[in-house]
């Protein structure tokens, strides 16, 4: 029995070189979430969906099937590895690693709505955005944004503290300045905050832009001094995606003449 | 009276390690002025303050009574440091201290309506910055904001100036070239600039733009040269906001040839 | 003969100094696709074509024909070069080299509409590619993108792979706020990738924006932690790319230890 | 005839240390141009015009008047220098430097109208432009602009070739893709560069978007990969800017234990 544990957490896990019944199970479960995410995102056009609905459920049918089996069989096999090894409460701690709770997510919305819960629509969402996050088992790149937003936690939160403040600053000047010059777009505090984060992205939508000279004034000097401020989450995360897959693309950098390590 | 003097300096100071007492004052005042602003952003969303007007009015009586007596504390206790130690220009010095200047202009507006003045909505606006400006006592992401402002003064200064000079020039250009094709939005130079400013930060909300080919020709040779220039203030702000965050984070960085510490 | 075609390949590859025959022929060819090109821009101005169609129909005529024969000298010169001189296989394979290819691309189209293919609309785009393609034979600048592009190819790979799944979720997400509220611009999950291409590159048209409380509050966070994700790949090109004109601009960099030179 | 000859260059000359007549003068004629520069925006503005035309037209009398003395006081003292001692030749190439063709350029469209040339919109802007540029005689932080362009002219050069290249040919595509479904927006090539230059500074107006699922998909990969290349001239414009700035802000760096320079 322990052999075939054994051999079933190999093939299960990310395949070791040259391991090929291992590598066609990764192959196989790679273009099963491909195709199921695929499905899903044709299944919401409408014609396409028309054309053969009872084909897009019999794939969801299956591949939730193939997603179950997998998951049992991770579970069963997983007291091989030694931090795992006691029958129960190991593999209850493994059921509750990040990543079987990710595949759990991926299989649970399926069975929802027949215990009568019934908001599909929050349901394939959560489906799908645990398939993506499931693809990050298989590839290396997308795996790397989850490991950047932990690595600058500390100045992600800084930052998104420092914009809530500021969000809530500009939100109420411009409230002040053009709630009675517009008082459907501008209802609210909570509200202006539209105005504030599609400004302050530089998106500009043009749905919501202040109209009386107070609010003009106002806005362009939010905008000249905010915007940078606005950039600084999405390029800590920007920035950390690129040195993380510049650093795994090379080796460290060595001088070809004295062959000493140069620091970059 | 000096012992209680002391003892009330230390509990209203931010708090040193270990003292409970301290600490928990500290934590009180954030949560004050969090409920505080909370209120006042709810209070604009009308059906929600017609719930219950008499609590946000009731909520606002309260801080700021308790705001008061912490500042005339503040100001009573201040005396035990040596540069405030005497007991009226010391005190008044220390008044006038920008801290005390913020503290005190949070609770100000509260009573210039009874004196006659009525402008809700201006005094509102500087409740909300004060407020959110006594946060940084306690909280160093904010507070490091300020810190950058000031240590960048110089750089943040000659920025502005060269945008002012070119926000003219964009705004006369544009105002020749389109004038006579949209007397509404380019009416005058100083109205052109709000077409200059949306454009030149790329917010673009669309309301105004050029429609004559001189006028989209110019607007684009501005549009290419001109951005980089307007995203130098808020650049500046955030990157220097960021090497704030990340030299705290880490520690001092040494010089590789003697092993001294570095400033930088 | 020999003589001929060494004398003919030397004059058709890009001058050696001081050759002024070659160096003519460049300039002349350079001219040409300027030319062409200008001539291609401007026959799309109605009332320009309209004043002299024979015009435009003969320039294209005459320096397709001008091409041709470029292109057959060069197919038939090439046999000089040692690795193509096979006369069949060697200049099999310089036909099929890049460069031969493009110089291919920019006489085919001419063509095809004298074999019943009539998709004029899509050749004229070909061909305007391939001749920009071939300005890049003469002119450093635009072959720096090229490089560029080749020798940064596996950052961009993993950004867009990685762009891809953000740009799903994004779209699924706002798919599944917005679809009740608006069913024609999110009426699929493929038909919402266009708001999130244009939100999450900041450019923000306004024909597509959130109206649901849901769907605004989920698109303030997606362009917040997006915006700086979707900036990398013209990020990558672009810094790239001025390293590249940089490096050029300046001398090689020596390892400040043994003073040898560097690669980067 | 000398004294008063070399008095007067040095007067206006930008002042040395100590000269207070010198730098009196400097600051009358910088507040000279400001003055003047403000009432030519204002003078835009039709209700503040309307009050006193005739202060707008004496004012500008007046600055003329003295910006022409001024002119011919600095060609009469400038033989006081080695290199344009020659009474008429020094003078002449004096009166040729930048500089001064600068000063001629903020003086002579007061005169052009007298000739009978009447296009007042095209002299105001020339006027306005020219006296901003004068300007920079006395704050660095304007002429530092100048010197920015200059020393980056090679990497500005050949990315603005560039740019134009991707430029005609993003037009050319979109142009292709739309032209049928739009013919007024995307009438021509040329038209199309205004979609172009809008979307690639991600400025994004919406006046010009796709409408067709072609158009939509290339203008998603145009924008994706194009945007950062268009954010190069602006970009390589700030941070020149900036570095300017911050290297006349502080001297040489130097490690504060060995007392070696460090390089930055």
């Amino acid at each position: 029995m322990s052999t075939f544990q054994r051999r079933a957490h190999e093939i299960l896990e990310a395949a070791p070189e040259g391991d090929r019944v291992s590598r066609a199970l990764d192959y196989f479960i790679i273009a099963l979430i491909l195709l199921n995410t695929a499905a899903l995102i044709l299944s919401t056009v409408r014609p396409i969906y028309a054309m053969a609905p009872a084909l897009f459920q019999y794939l969801e049918l299956v591949s939730v099937s193939i997603f179950v089996v997998e998951y049992l069989l991770r579970i069963w096999a997983c007291t091989v590895e030694p931090r795992y090894a006691h029958p129960v409460y190991g593999r209850l701690r493994f059921a509750l690693s990040p990543l079987l709770l990710i595949d759990l997510l991926a299989i649970v919305p399926f069975f929802l709505p027949l215990l009568g819960l019934e908001d599909l629509r929050f349901l394939r969402a959560v489906r799908l955005l645990a398939r993506a996050a499931r693809l990050g088992r298989y590839f290396r790149g997308i795996r790397t944004l989850g490991t950047v937003i932990s690595s600058r936690g500390y100045e992600l939160l800084t930052v998104v503290l420092v914009l809530a403040v500021m969000l809530v600053l500009a939100s109420a000047l411009m409230y002040f300045a053009e709630h009675q010059a517009q008082p459907d777009a501008f209802a609210s505090i909570p509200e202006a905050m539209w105005w504030s984060v599609i400004t302050l992205t530089t998106v500009g939508y043009g749905d919501v832009s202040p109209v009386t000279s107070l609010g003009k004034i106002m806005a362009g000097v939010i905008a000249i001094m905010g915007i940078g401020m606005f950039a600084l989450p999405a390029g800590i995360l920007g920035s950390g995606f690129l040195e993380e897959i510049q650093r795994r693309n090379r080796g460290p950098q060595v001088c070809p003449h004295c062959g000493g390590e140069l620091e970059d």
